[in-house]
This record gives structure tokens, sequence and C-alpha cells, in this order.
């Protein structure tokens, strides 16, 4: 991406040139896969016993990524890992993807090449196809638009109003990783304008890559098949556990406590929230983007479990509807609210 | 509208809030919605006999949808129909959208409630349900994706690639009437800020109403349906009729000719065409967006058209791969090529 005067302008190519040169490779290996682009529409067909999933995003440029530190392969890729994520928190397994784009003549094509590789990388990782979508303009930066497309069998899905009191309550992976990545990127990204130097990442790689490149819990939705496990009710954590478990309770009718010294909280999170002053189990209840899941369990399951070190039970389901409390470390309530990201407020 | 001291800021209500109250009154109508908005994801469940036919497209604000002349409902009427009318150009009937959105802090809530009323009009006019989507944020503009879900039986579903020598070409209504709806809302625009009086549109409604409230042609895949007629290849008019021809011709491997005395031309656009100083042939053959289906026959289905003043035969295929020809009304032979609407060429 060097020699700037070897760049192909989006201008020279035309939008259906475009998505050919884009898509020419592009290859299905589902059978429900009936017809993939190049024409009006994409066709699916899932045996008879599984429902269809189905979830969409928009992704927008200086909102939900920032090219300025993202490398664009990293931007495709966590584009369809977010919506993966979302068909997998229904417990289903997602077998297709659209992608539409917009652009502006800002962009080389190239560069959407780059953004494709990402796509492309995503969805060998994950076994999904590519099947639709659609090329456009925009006036000003990039936006990304995916639908995720999924199977489940109608007994298997999980969703977010089947709590009850007495379930256990499970995350996989850890939490805030994501957040504290966010963080030493823009930190870093403010330090590299100011004095011309190259940001130290070292110790902290994991954390960025939690941000720029996150994963979608594939493994555990295929762990719960393996083991019969049925979550009560599941949802991934996209916003912060403190904004995901009261859309949990306040579906399912039920109170929750969650215990603070059970957050599973990785070192280099808890390193870079101690450096930036942020408490590390705020900065776990409120750090949005891990795309962990988080989801009920009869506490009879909990035993089905202990082969399984990506899953910390952090507390349980109470019948108290209005308590929806964080126990903290010397045994306080303290009402969780949901202080995680909203992206319409923090707008400038 | 007028009282803007009422008018809600997005920042006041925050994310879900809005999500919340935009879709407090979505009521779904078909069997096939299992789930629809307040999970991770929707569900669907199509009957055995049906495949499931997708599509999904990108709206953006000053590119596909100009707010200075077009009020936000007959955007978010247009955003569905665009996308309904992809699944009915293959011989599909949709059932479900997922719209997602993104807006600057220049909407107020009652702005995005408008846009709404317009996507619930189309969702009631077309008989589909809305049934997901997201609402983000963005540094500037609008942004509207929309995700459309249908369902066909396998062997009535029209592709671009079915068309063979010796079949009729058919279009539905008529065309070039968005094209010189656009054309003249965009002389108005212009006219009224220079000289900042009223537009008079005068015998021009109806062309600038197929241009900002566009409708999908559900009655003829009726009519289709009715008539067990099954078109060999399909695809809608939104690029122009001279660039889907080309698409049909090369997917289908063959050649066309197109009959310039055959094409249906509404008076409004003659009359708008001829006041402009452009040939009414070269609007109806290149100007898009009209959202009319463009189809090829069997002759021996011909005889099922003629109850139908909605179609039009405007050609035959040819197997000379070589020549797709605009016949003139002299008998000249003229090369089609697109000239449609782009986009990316046309950005300034």
């Amino acid at each position: 991406m060097n020699e700037k005067n070897k760049l192909t302008q989006l201008s020279e190519l035309g939008e259906f040139m475009i998505i050919d040169k884009l898509t020419a490779n592009n290859k299905t290996v589902n059978s429900s896969t009936k017809k993939s682009i190049g024409d009006d529409a994409a066709i699916i067909k899932y045996a008879e016993d599984f429902q269809t999933v189905i979830s969409n995003d928009l992704l927008i440029e200086g909102i939900h990524f920032d090219l300025s530190y993202a490398p664009l392969k990293y931007v495709g890729y966590k584009a369809v890992v977010v919506n993966l994520s979302d068909i997998y928190s229904m417990n289903a397994i997602p077998e297709q993807i659209l992608v539409s784009i917009a652009v502006s003549n800002r962009f080389s094509y190239e560069a959407l090449e780059e953004l494709y590789t990402g796509i492309y990388e995503a969805c060998e990782a994950y076994n999904v196809d590519l099947i639709g979508g659609d090329t456009t303009s925009s006036k000003m930066g990039m936006m990304i638009s995916i639908t995720a497309v999924g199977k489940a069998k109608k007994e298997r899905i999980t969703y977010r109003n089947g709590a009850k009191s007495g379930d256990i309550i499970c995350v996989s992976g850890n939490l805030g990783a994501a957040y504290m990545g966010l963080h030493i990127l823009e930190r870093e990204k403010k330090i590299a304008i100011e004095t011309n130097t190259n940001p130290d990442w070292s110790e902290k790689e994991y954390i960025l890559h939690r941000q720029l490149r996150p994963e979608a819990r594939r493994d555990i939705v295929e762990y719960f098949h393996k083991w019969d496990i049925l979550p009560t009710s599941m949802m991934d954590i996209s916003d912060g556990l403190s904004s995901e478990i009261l859309h949990i309770c306040n579906q399912s009718k039920c109170g929750a406590k969650i215990y603070e010294d059970q957050l599973p909280i990785d070192k280099q999170t808890y390193n870079a929230a101690n450096e930036m002053n942020l408490i590390p189990a705020t900065v776990a209840m409120n750090g949005g983007e891990d795309y962990e899941l988080l989801f009920t369990l009869n506490p009879n399951d909990a035993n089905k479990l202990k082969d399984n070190n990506q899953i910390t039970i952090i507390g349980e389901i109470t019948d108290k509807l209005d308590e929806i409390d964080l126990i903290a470390v010397d045994g306080t309530p303290v009402q969780i609210t949901a202080q995680g990201w909203n992206a319409l407020l923090t707008q400038k």
C-alpha cells in the first residue's frame, strides 16, 4: 500500500466491476447455500427441523471503528465476527452472511480488497458463506452493513427471557479486555500525534487483539451441543455485562447477584486498568465489545462445566425483581446500572 | 415539526430507548415470523417446500436520497420497497425485513418517527413483518440498511440466467418515470434556492411520485402465480433497462432485440423529457429506479398476458450473443450499452 501511484481509484472501475472483482474468488461451503452472489437475491434452504436465525448490524467509520489505528483487514474480520456473535448467542450456528458497504472516493480499490480479505478470513474461520450484498458510494467515510443468517433446532434456541430463580449465571472467557484495548489505542493515538513516536505495545498485545480482532464464541455453542447443555437464557456481551444482565433480568422477570470476586479478568486487562487508574471490576462490568457469552443454567447442569476452563460461574438468578446487584468483595450489595457503551450519548 | 422547541434530542433518549419507542407498536402478521425484535436475532421458519430468498441494501443520504426534497416518510417507504422489489424479482414473496439505521445528532427523535412511519406503511402495504435491526449514530447524515427475506418454492424461483432464444421480453408498468421525477426535483430545488419561490408540480405529480414513493410489483408476481406463468428469467429495473437487459443476456448467454416503438412511456415522462430536451426513449432505456420487472417468457405463454394491461412485450431474445440491440423506429439496430446510474462514477 506504499506505492501510492499504483492504487486504483474506485471511479476507474465502476460499481459492477468492483463487486465482480471483490467476489471473483468467492466460494461457498455450506449445502444450505443454494444461490450466492450474482442475482437480485440469494437463496438459502435449511433442513426441515431447523429454524432460521437472522441478525443485521450497521458499522460506521468514526463510531464503531477508527481507521487511524484499526487495519482494514481487522475491520472486515471484526464486522463479520460481531454479527456471527449475535447468531451464536441464540445457541445457533451461522452459515451465511450478506455484506453491503458504502465508501467515499477517499478509498482505493486496494483498500476495499484489504477489507474483504478480513471478511473472507472470518468466513473461513467460522465456516460461513458470503452470499450477497451491495457496494455503493458515500459522501464521507465507510459504512459496513452485515446480515448474518444461521440455523438452530427450535427446542435448542436460547432467548433472553428464560432465566429462572436459582439458575447459575456464567460467562465465557474474560471481561473488560476489549475496553482496555480501546483505551490504550486511544491514548497511544494521542501520544503518537503529539510526540511523533511509535507506541510501545509490549504486555498489551492480548487486550489490543481483543479490541481489534475479536472472536465469537463458536466453541462454547459447540460445547453446549456436545454435552447436551441448554442454557435457560443467553446473550452476547457487546454493551457490557451490566447492561446485558439487566436485559436478561428484565426480560426473564427476575433478579440477580453477581460476585465481584468471581469476575474473570485477564492479567493484561487488570494491569492496564490499574495503569489508567480504573477499577478492574468496573471495567469488567461495563466495558463492551468483549463478544463473550453471558448465559444462565439450571444448577443441575453445573457439573457439566467443570471440563471447560473457558466458562466461569459469576453469580445466580434470584426471584427478587428489584435486586440486580454486584456483591462486592466485602459482601456489600451494589445495585447494577447500565453504564455500558452508548454511541448516541457519547457522540460529540 | 414546526414547533422546534418540542423536538426531542436523540441524546435525551439513549440507544435502547430509541429502539423501544420506535418499535413499541410493532405487530407481526406472518406465521413464518417466530421471534421478532427484542433479542440478539430474529427467528423465521418457512414451510418445508419453500426456500428462503434474502437480499440486503444500503441507502446513504446524499447518494440515494436527498432530504431537501424527499420527506422522511417517503424515504422510509422507498427504502423498504426497493428491497422488497429484489425479492419479487426472484418470483418470491417477501415476509420479513430487518432495518438498521445510523443517524447524526442533526436528527430529532420525531424525525426518526417520521422515517419509521414510512417503513411501517410499506410493511402494511406489502404484508411484511419488521423483525429486527439496530439504531446507531453516525458522524454525518443518515444511512439505512435493509435486509428483506422472502419465500418461494424452488421450482418457481426465477434467476437472471434462464432466458432462451425465441423468448419474448416483457416489462411491467412504464419506464423512465422515476428518472424524470428526479430531474424535475433537482431542477426545482435549484430554482427554489435561487428564486425563493415554491415549485409548480402540476402535471408532474405522477413522475414525482414514482421517484419519491415507488411501489414494488407484487401484483405481477401474484398474476404469474394465478395464471401459472413461470418467467424464464427476471430482474427488477433499478439501474435502467439497458443495464438490466445486458445482465440477463450476459448471464443467459444470449442476444436481444428491444423495439423502441414498444417501450412503455407515460405521458408525463414523455412531456418532461421533451421539456428538458431529452429523448424519451433514451430516458426509458437508461433511467433507473423504476423498480418495474423485466422478464422473459416462453412465447407459448404470451397469450396469458393479454388480460394484464400492466405488462408490455418489448422485444425478443435471440441466439446472437454479440447483438443486444435497440431497434429504432426506422428499423436501425443500435447496440445497447449500460449508461445507467452508477453512483461511484457520478460522485463529485
